[in-house]
């Protein structure tokens, strides 16, 4: 007996890791960087009318899990992520990510994919967006220290979005600023190797810092710091891991993404409780002023945020569109009398009854 | 240029509906039926290890769609759920659902299924549990009054579980009784169709409620129920749907799942916020009687609970092994070098650089 193949209805569009690096290079990594930063920008300027409940987290004595939702009201949207600092030394990855994007008028998903690539990329598409309000007029160079897996990325969208020319790598760990170099090459950015943060931060309008440390570390002190700069604060990110000298949170203008996430999970933990911060919202949509003068130290103190997510998922769902970039999965039931869900069952059997 | 593989860690099995339906198939339905009871009953049994989460939803004007994570410490569990009654009208089903299990050690997620035919599944294993604990003696004749979806799952998982001999199908709707009562002959219980729910009572020790009256409902008055009967109530699940007459709540002893969710969700909401319940994990583990005596009118509140979704889909992660009844998914980055997410991307290039 055949049966009948699965209505489009029960099918629900997967992008694989394969299928999602296909996609950046179908797109080109710098127009997806560019749509990534757009659409978080289209979100951020109707930031209100998410639901922005808070993370759901399990967490254990190794990790945590997480559960990420947000809406707006048309799409639901939410990521899984786990966080393994121990994994490395057994070979798995810290971090993995997969995301879904329902529907909200009928609940039905719309779209699952691979969001570790996604998650590198939405990442760096967000600092992008926070430098074109906050970084000075005509930035051309920026420090980036730490030379890990973000900072291909994050390298790659300045370039992108605000027009960067010049990247001063450097890392406590040489053979990964000889990584990110290679990477590097030929992707449009002059690219300097530096032996020192001191040596990075040299003729450099923004700062990025993105290390490993695990404890309130000290990657930039405040003598390093000088008048007129952008810092993008993307390694402090979760409670106990921090970056930068506390003088330097003193002296700046913070900007933050969803300030209840951030007093916990940011640089913003080692300051007090109501340490002044604007919500980056408020800057792109007009409400609240973003860089005010060429002395000014702005920080931008990224934690990353559910909607940044959501922003990630409706660009994709919107250019698989024609791809053939994804798998059709058969995940919901779709009887041809919902009320009965046990004859659709029992017609599969492989002996019909 | 050939990329390799992903590797195994980056590969999640994943169980399409069409999967399930062949998974029941040849795991056997009453096989089956047992077997999620009995993964059901040892998860009550360790009850109090369990993260209970509460549902995470996100409510909109036409249904709601709802996170449900529950973990145990080794395994960490989520259904994603919707709810659209609307949806019928529009050829679509009112409840979709999917899950995932994760190992707590490493964060990575270890299956992805369809939970339609699942839940449909679990929630019948779940009656047939609890009536092992609480139905009197030897009963052997079930009334299932409401037709639908759920009548077979319910009436086999009694006959696997229980024992049950007879079903006595009532429904407002003739069609309904009709093809209930054709999808469960030749299933090993007499059938009889009824013409109303009082002639379905009749001899009946054990009275299952499952109707998708929206409203406050009276599916069931006082006078129909005799001493000594085991109610299993299933159609009261969400605020505002309700089957029973409240007089036959102040008659019953009444067993739930988890307090905090069924006095909001379950018949309970019809009764004072303090109104005593037995939890049937302390019946399960013995530290609470079940039925006392043959005249005592027990009631079953069912509404779902995370646990039973769980420990459903810890069944499927062990019963697929060998089957070839699932599909891997390329879900998860597994770059050589963690640090070098970028290179990975790179070398995925069509034509790489």
């Amino acid at each position: 007996m055949t049966l009948p193949a699965p209505s489009d209805k029960a099918l629900v569009p997967f992008v694989s890791v394969d299928h999602m690096m296909k996609l950046v290079h179908h797109v080109g990594i710098d127009d997806m960087l560019r749509g990534l930063a757009d659409y978080i920008e289209t979100d951020f300027r109707r930031w209100e009318l998410f639901d922005k409940t808070p993370r759901v987290a399990s967490h254990s004595e190794v990790g945590v899990i997480e559960l990420m939702p947000t809406s707006d009201g048309e799409a639901y949207g939410f990521k899984y992520v786990n966080g393994h600092p121990k994994n490395t030394s057994e070979g798995l990855q810290t971090v993995t990510a997969f995301g879904l994007l329902a529907d909200v008028y009928t609940g039905y998903p719309v779209l699952l994919t691979e969001m570790t690539f996604l998650t590198a990329l939405r990442t760096a598409a967000m600092s992008a967006l926070a430098a074109k309000y906050l970084a000075p007029e005509g930035a051309e160079a920026m420090a980036m220290i730490g030379n890990g897996a973000q900072s291909e990325f994050q390298s790659l969208a300045m370039k992108a979005v605000i027009g960067l020319d010049e990247v001063r790598l450097y890392d406590t760990d040489p053979g990964a600023t000889a990584k990110a170099a290679h990477n590097l090459s030929n992707k449009g950015l002059r690219v300097v190797a530096c032996r020192s943060a001191e040596e990075s931060i040299e003729g450099a309008q923004i700062i990025t810092t993105c290390t490993a440390d695990k404890q309130n570390a000290r990657i930039l002190t405040d003598n390093m710091v000088g008048s007129g700069v952008h810092i993008n604060a993307i390694g402090g990110d979760c409670p106990g891991k921090t970056e930068l000298a506390p003088d330097i949170l003193l002296r700046s203008d913070i900007f933050v993404e969803y300030p209840e996430q951030t007093r916990i999970e940011g640089e913003l933990q080692q300051m007090a409780p109501d340490h002044p911060v604007t919500e980056l919202w408020q800057v792109i949509t007009g409400r609240a002023p973003g860089r005010r003068d060429a002395r000014q130290i702005t920080l931008f103190d990224s934690v990353g945020f559910a909607i940044e997510d959501f922003s990630a998922l409706r660009f994709v769902r919107d250019r698989i569109a024609g791809t053939g970039l994804f798998q059709p999965l058969d995940m919901l039931a779709d009887p041809d009398d919902p009320r009965d869900l046990f004859g659709m069952l029992m017609r599969a059997a492989p002996h019909p009854v």
